[in-house]
């Protein structure tokens, strides 16, 4: 039996509603068996304005009751559950309490049923964190999506949070890059750099990786100094933390490689690029900025988040709730389409 | 009256003697005027290495007895200004404490001579810091090139270092990127973002660009933080210390914009591609790998390194001695190239 994905709504202040409108507009095969898990007025608004501003058929929208439903719907239409109460309208650009936590119950909805199995993947359109933190409890214990699913998981398994250790991968057609931290303060990211994190890292990537690619993938793991620490000069991270991590990780099986200068692993990481060798699968970044730059750096449209480590699939796109341009219609819907694809792909594979 | 520009001859056991003779080799025109700091006997072996494998007939390697007579030097020949007593064959790739000695005094040599007035320019080629490191004092006190230069600077002008601040511009194609710190650690990276530390940045990135472009420059300044601290929820860096910087130098009447996401403001700087507007001239980062790992993303061969705030002109390329590859007379002499091409150009701005 086929499930169906559920793309999450998003914050309805941000480019979420518009993107997934767009991406039902552009892509009726690849949204084939997808609900919008959100709020029925608010993917509404969106489909007028992009109808508006495209100048182009108004898709309908149409309340499904079940996520089963959502194969029934024609082509054309954008099914959407309604997640909870109707959210109030809110004004494009601006941090609102009601849509964060409106976004923030879309993901737990989300997250519950795909851990129940009514899932095959969830996708998820960006959401604001102040607007998270402003919306109180729980949601405000979360910087962001990875931590509300990890935390779902728990509960769901009950498990502690602890064992359920989970990482950020960001893939885009030249890399794969996989995080030991996220969304923390630059000084706590190296507090996080410990060799059970990096071991954790290089462990959970080896086997997501070895899943998609069908072989041991090659993993080069970036230092967390300048020059990888040049032997202790700059710091000692690289011989105290990261090198026993991956030698550690190579006991284990995983083919991982450094720790590597991290101003040119990243360059020598990239895939695909005419006249060079490609000479790994994914870079193990220490913190979020050293795996994020490279690979925003040539564009953010399509660049793809996917959860690694949950017993669950979750893709994302790589940017933001694009507070500047929301509600204008004019968003590009390239690294949603992008992440509903890379789930589709993780599904079979 | 012209001056000449000294290239001091880098690491002996790096690439730097190799790809100096292949600037010589492919570069008549941009290199006139130009003349080796280094040893002669180290030059001479480069050039038969490069001879040999690129079977293309051995340039001379001449020992010139001052700076002036590089000028006088007939094309097809490379003038070398022997540099203290000859240095003792050393094998490539191998960490040598008399070639870390020799590198350094190269570089205070050239230091010296522009300061006075000698030449017009300084280009460096790659030292390896764990040679500077074994060559002991005062060598094995200085971390890199630009530490070295501003203490000869500091000395020559009788001013303490901290009246001599000094900043490394990484420029290629596509970016401008002046970093507040280099090397040291993350750690301490961390420490060296303080308002003092960046409005300076912004100050000098703001006076050199401004003789160079001929206008007041855009400087886009990044965040420490992820996401630029997000308002403060993932560290403070950027409210207490970054934000304040840039009201200062705005006061100053620097063009500066900020504090920018990190993970995106590199792809918001680039230039010159197609199909996207030029947001900023030049991008402060906050610490090394920050600005490096965008710089280096597309490759290392036409990145420059600049000096921004000492009294002299001082590029260099953007790689190491690269000691996997030294020896076989394979480097690839492009960086090498496009900084003495920058130093010219600095030169008649």
């Amino acid at each position: 039996m086929q499930l169906p994905i559920a793309i999450t709504m998003g914050d309805a202040a941000g480019i979420g509603p518009e993107i997934i409108v767009k991406l039902y507009q552009n892509q009726p095969t690849l949204s084939r068996g997808t609900f919008v898990a959100g709020d029925v007025l608010t993917m509404r608004r969106a489909s007028a304005l992009v109808a508006n501003v495209s100048d182009t058929v108004q898709l309908p929208v149409v309340q499904v009751q079940s996520s089963g439903e959502s194969f029934a719907c024609p082509e054309g239409c954008i099914p959407v559950l309604q997640v909870g109460p109707a959210l109030e309208p809110v004004q494009p650009g601006q941090v609102n309490s009601s849509a964060g936590e409106f976004s923030g119950r879309c993901i737990f909805w989300a997250a519950k049923a795909a851990l129940h199995g009514e899932l095959a993947a969830i996708v998820t359109a960006p959401i604001h964190k102040e607007a998270l933190h402003a919306a109180g409890e729980p949601y405000a214990n979360y910087p962001g999506h990875t931590e509300m699913l990890q935390a779902a998981a728990a509960t769901y398994l009950n498990r502690p949070l602890e064992q359920l250790p989970v990482r950020m991968m960001l893939a885009n057609d030249e890399l794969r890059v996989v995080l030991v931290s996220i969304h923390v303060s630059l000084r706590d990211a190296i507090e996080a750099v410990t060799t059970d994190n990096v071991l954790q890292t290089i462990a959970i990537t080896h086997g997501a990786l070895e899943g998609i690619l069908g072989r041991s993938p090659r993993i080069a793991v970036a230092g967390l100094n300048p020059h990888a620490g040049e032997s202790g000069l700059f710091g000692r991270e690289e011989l105290d933390v990261i090198a026993p991590a991956i030698a550690l990780a190579r006991k284990l099986g995983c083919n991982a490689i450094g720790p590597l200068a991290p101003d040119t692993v990243f360059m020598r990481a990239r895939r695909g690029v005419a006249g060079k060798v490609d000479e790994f699968d994914a870079v193990v970044a220490m913190y979020h900025d050293q795996g994020l730059i490279p690979v925003k750096y040539l564009g953010v449209d399509t660049g793809v988040n996917v959860t690694l480590g949950l017993p669950l699939i979750r893709t994302s796109p790589d940017h933001g709730t694009a507070f500047d341009i929301a509600g204008r219609g004019v968003a590009d819907p390239a690294s949603l389409m992008e992440a509903l694809r890379v789930a589709k792909t993780l599904i079979t594979s």
